[in-house]
């Protein structure tokens, strides 16, 4: 149990190793050598096509400008410059509202922290059970501000169940109010947006394959009958894998031409040998070679088109199909087309780049069967993911290590090196599987089959969340694995549940808020340092980076990672909802996370973020009824302390009941 | 615990009393006296407009012809005679399905009883615990016949389990075939009804108040911007409850009127005194009478019927729009038609006489506030209703009698009316409960707001059901009322549910043996005799029938009584696919309801019952899903009786990863 001193000197350490992020960040990104690493949208809108500079020769790798280290800060009055409606035509309606969900955090969580510091504070720290315990007990002095410190039976609850009542109002209402202010902004970006395609285009999906009549034409002639008044034309979708292949290579190839004409010694033609890696075979000139390449390719390209293009069995069994309006595009994707509900199903259609093309001709059975037995590896994943890492490390210790590489053992024999592979080997497993958990996620969302990126990103956050609610959230409240967790509640009686979870939620208060410190504080100080992009860009350039082509691959900055970031913006409107009432000392913590994450953000969207689609905040339901969720987990767990003191003989049943009354009106929230 | 000679008894007196109630509706239905009550159906499709009779004046009210006598079951064959086809013209596809439901049952029943009696009962009858045990316990012959008999350990419970698989895959594909064919016979149905108001009108509700603006003027707007091709006029909804009671008051003077004029003797004009009930005050010529009381109230009429459409404040802020085609209708019914999700919420119309009219003006937020409590209510009622009859029962019983009626005294003090009170009373306020509960959950589904009756009465069903499902399935095999069990659920570990349920499952099959026979045997029989219904109309035509219109009412059949039905049929599947592999000797009781009552309901639907509406058979998916919920009880419950083995030492592990194997096809056809 940590004392307040204990946090002191935590808070202090996050404090200082954000601020030397934030340091470092601030000397890096005024180099114009890092131009590219911290200013990538600039160049992608076309705001910038070179570095700024000073002069001279080193002042193209180095800022030599004094005065510009001394405002090394002024990036955070450079970020709230712009206002939301530039941000929105800057850099999208999903950054903008991205951006949102923390000004929603600091507007739920500012008011309920200084009504909790004000009101719950006293009361608890007046109510002495504790320091009365404390000559048998080690509590600390975060526990003497929580629940905990409440004497059994004391009237005092009240006061704490009253504000569980107003927290509650209060969040419901502004959730109301976000989700009034977002629908309209979304609304209002749909209709600002220009005459786009899939604005009057449905995806269309199992099409029936009728013998003798291929897919093109049987969504042409059902949509002729069934939408004439509305149906302007289709697209059919391609299986064109083969061409895919063919256009990557004649790109690979078109690069190198770049590269060689682009050359430096134009009286000097370049050379290559012909084999492989261009190791050996005949000497040429590269020029030509490739010139020559290039054109062969384009030949087989035109040939596999026309071959795609004519063989039927290349055509899936999807369409896209426009109309001469939106009302009829509107029409088409929201109606039952056929009498067989499986087939002719219309959705709208993706943008462009946000299509996942390699979903789109899968059936409705195989689909319903992906979804099932994807949420039950979900369900494995999240509840017995320990066993295989546990199998794991206990094969990856020292003695493995001897055992398979015997020739380190003299190394290993170090007493150093033997205590820090000890110390490392048995973690190593469970790193690399929290490292690669959100890839394993994505990959399992894209074999439930959806179809657009945007769906794909947001059904992993939402496997991500769960992970994370099992296992960061009660997993940390409850001690065991989460395999354990849940072979204990299925042998415990239900009434048991929120008695075991809640008792022990006032204790860990302290070990959130050393996570928030550390994953929130330092972990978002380290997002606006990007180091490893930084030094994967420094390195691309030195090595691969040829063309001016290769550079803004190189550059390449990403979108904002939703399927992790939105987890766990969830995760802390979770604990920040749940210890309102319970250890209001946390809520302080919360608050500089939204604020300081806000302002990264704002800098990182406008500066560097480049989004590879527009879902429109198509997020923003997830968001909502997640915290909603996290309200009715809060209810919950508050039954838990009351049932300890019940344990004490402190009568909690109106305690309950009075719950019962708070949970109905936000269920009905939600089914609004 | 019942032999099986007690089940042949009961049995026998069942079949007795069935055969006695048949008898009597042979003989009753043949007098002509009681041919309004047997063939109503006939008046009202105009097949029939007076009894069959023989001659002279008492063959107006007896049957003198013996010969009729004699073939009395004749109604049997035909019943039969008419076809599927005949039947929907005859009575509408609402009935004709029902019907399906009966056949369904033998479909599904018949092959399985077939190989459930062949392959299950030899295996357990072979099985030999309990006649090994038979010294120490009283195990009936039943039991013998059921899993009970199967040694722990045995290998046999592969043929149980692999039978089980069996049964839910044929039940499953019996499911699949039945859905298709019905989903065809409802689209061919809608297909060829002749040209109805309603196919191409749909039900807007929750139209905005603006000021300044009726809702029929905005209606109008709003169509007439958002479906200009299609939108053809619209009718608002009036509040004319005034009006309405006024007309009813026409139609009763109207009666009288009638009566008079046709009365017998018209050389002697009738007379009646002005004041109350004719009892005082001036005597007046009964005709002028009414008919200058008739005038005044047309002119009423007229002027109150005026005011309802001037005034704004009488529209209610629903409407029925109709639309120049079916499309057009489907379009509007299925799309959304404003971004605030909760106005113009658009919904095909009901049919005219299938509309509940009181509950079309209800707002969203109210819709979904009462949704939310009918819910807990229901909840309540399911899991509470013995308290407050435990209550009233405790009240009810002889010295409560005696103490608010002192007079009787004397009487109850005799032996005979002391001891039939002692075993009357205090079950009187359970069976009051029962005979008023479809009453109740009817009243509550109104409550919910729901706008056609049919709807009405699919909700009061399911609310029924899961009544019957607590309190007559679960109730018969635990013991203790309902709220016990929850309690019991709520302190008992998760894992040990099944094993509570599953053990006393095959004890219980001689109960529903019983069960099956006296509610589904003999309950039908009395269902086709109809006793209380025939008692009434000869009441009603003594007193209170004076012309054709007070007949035709007197005569009124109503409809197949859906929300007592349905649920009904429902237990009887779930019965049957329970015990199907744990007593596979109840399935035959179960085919023998299902022939009876497909007979007695086919004689009723041709003969008698005219339905109050048509929903083409809305209520399938409700039948199917609750069969799909039937499967999947059966398999959690037959964890059970494993479990049980468990207790001694029989590893039922593989037994429950066999059972999740089976339960996830069903999931998944239910998914489709």
């Amino acid at each position: 149990m940590a004392t307040l001193e204990d946090i002191g000197v935590s808070a202090l350490i996050n404090i200082l190793s954000a601020f030397a992020f934030l340091l470092a960040f601030a000397i890096l990104r005024i180099q114009p050598i890092n131009d590219r690493v911290y200013f990538p949208k600039w160049y992608i809108s076309g705001g910038r096509t070179s570095p700024r500079r000073s002069g001279n020769f080193v002042g193209k790798f180095l800022n030599l400008n004094c005065w510009t280290y001394l405002t090394f800060l002024n990036w955070m009055p450079q970020a709230m410059k712009m206002s939301e409606t530039e941000i929105i035509n800057h850099a999208g309606l999903d950054s903008a509202v991205f951006l949102r969900i923390y000004t929603l955090g600091l507007k739920i969580f500012g008011p309920i922290a200084i009504v909790a510091l004000l009101v719950i504070i006293p009361v608890n720290a007046s109510g002495g059970t504790l320091s009365f315990l404390s000559k048998e007990l080690v509590v600390s002095n975060i526990d003497k501000l929580s629940i905990s410190n409440v004497r059994p039976k004391s009237s005092r609850f009240f006061i704490h169940i009253s504000m569980e009542y107003l927290f509650t109002f209060w969040t419901c209402y502004m959730l109301y109010k976000e989700y009034d202010r977002v629908a309209t902004m979304r609304l209002n970006f749909l209709a600002s947006q220009c005459r786009r395609a899939e604005q009057f285009t449905v995806l269309v999906r199992n099409v029936p394959h009728v013998s003798g009549r291929s897919v093109s034409d049987s969504a042409d002639n059902f949509f002729k009958t069934n939408h004439p008044d509305h149906y302007l034309c289709h697209q059919a979708v391609y299986n064109a894998n083969k061409f895919a292949k063919l256009v990557q290579k004649r790109e690979m190839l078109q690069n190198w031409l770049d590269y060689y004409q682009s050359e430096r010694h134009p009286d000097k033609r370049p050379t290559k040998k012909k084999g492989f890696l261009g190791l050996w075979g005949e000497r040429v000139d590269s020029i030509d070679f490739y010139k020559q390449q290039i054109k062969e390719l384009d030949k087989r390209l035109t040939t596999e088109r026309q071959r795609i293009l004519k063989d039927p069995k290349s055509i899936m069994s999807a369409a896209f199909v426009s109309f001469n309006s939106r009302w009829g595009a509107a029409v088409c994707a929201q109606t039952q087309q056929s009498k067989n509900p499986t087939l002719w199903l219309t959705n709208w259609a993706p943008e462009p780049r946000d299509i996942y093309w390699k979903n789109l001709a899968i059936s409705f059975v195989s689909l319903s069967i992906r979804k099932l037995l994807i949420s039950l590896l979900v369900f494995a994943l999240v509840f017995f993911y320990m066993i295989p890492i546990a199998f794991v490390q206990s094969l990856a210790n020292l003695e493995g290590l001897e055992r398979v590489a015997p020739f380190l053992r003299p190394l290993t024999e170090l007493k150093f090196i033997k205590s820090f592979l000890q110390g490392f080997l048995p973690g190593l497993a469970l790193k690399i599987f929290l490292y690669i958990l959100p890839i394993v996620l994505m990959f399992m969302s894209k074999i439930e089959g959806h179809v657009a990126l945007s769906v794909l990103e947001r059904r992993a956050a939402a496997k991500y969340y769960y992970f994370m609610l099992v296992n960061v959230f009660l997993g940390s409240i409850v001690t065991g694995t989460a395999f354990q967790q849940l072979d204990s509640f299925l042998h415990q009686s239900p009434t048991q549940i929120p008695r075991t979870i809640g008792v022990s939620i006032p204790m860990k208060a302290t070990f959130f808020i050393t996570y928030i410190m550390v994953d929130g504080w330092a972990g978002i100080a380290s997002e606006i340092l990007r180091l490893k992009r930084l030094v994967i860009f420094h390195l691309k350039n030195m090595i691969l980076v040829k063309t001016e082509r290769d550079r803004d691959k190189a550059m390449n900055p990403g979108s904002v990672d939703f399927p992790e970031t939105l987890p766990r913006l969830q995760l802390y409107f979770l604990l920040g909802i749940v210890y309102a009432v319970i250890t209001p000392i946390l809520l302080p913590f919360i608050l500089v996370f939204f604020a300081f994450a806000y302002l990264v953000y704002r800098h990182q969207i406008i500066n560097l973020y480049n989004q590879r689609y527009e879902s429109a905040a198509a997020f923003w339901p997830h968001v909502h009824s997640r915290i909603i969720a996290s309200l009715l987990i809060s209810q919950f767990l508050l039954i838990g302390p009351a049932q300890h003191k019940k344990g004490c003989k402190f009568d909690s049943f109106s305690c309950c009941v009075a719950h019962i009354d708070v949970i109905v009106p936000q269920v009905l929230q939600e089914s609004l």
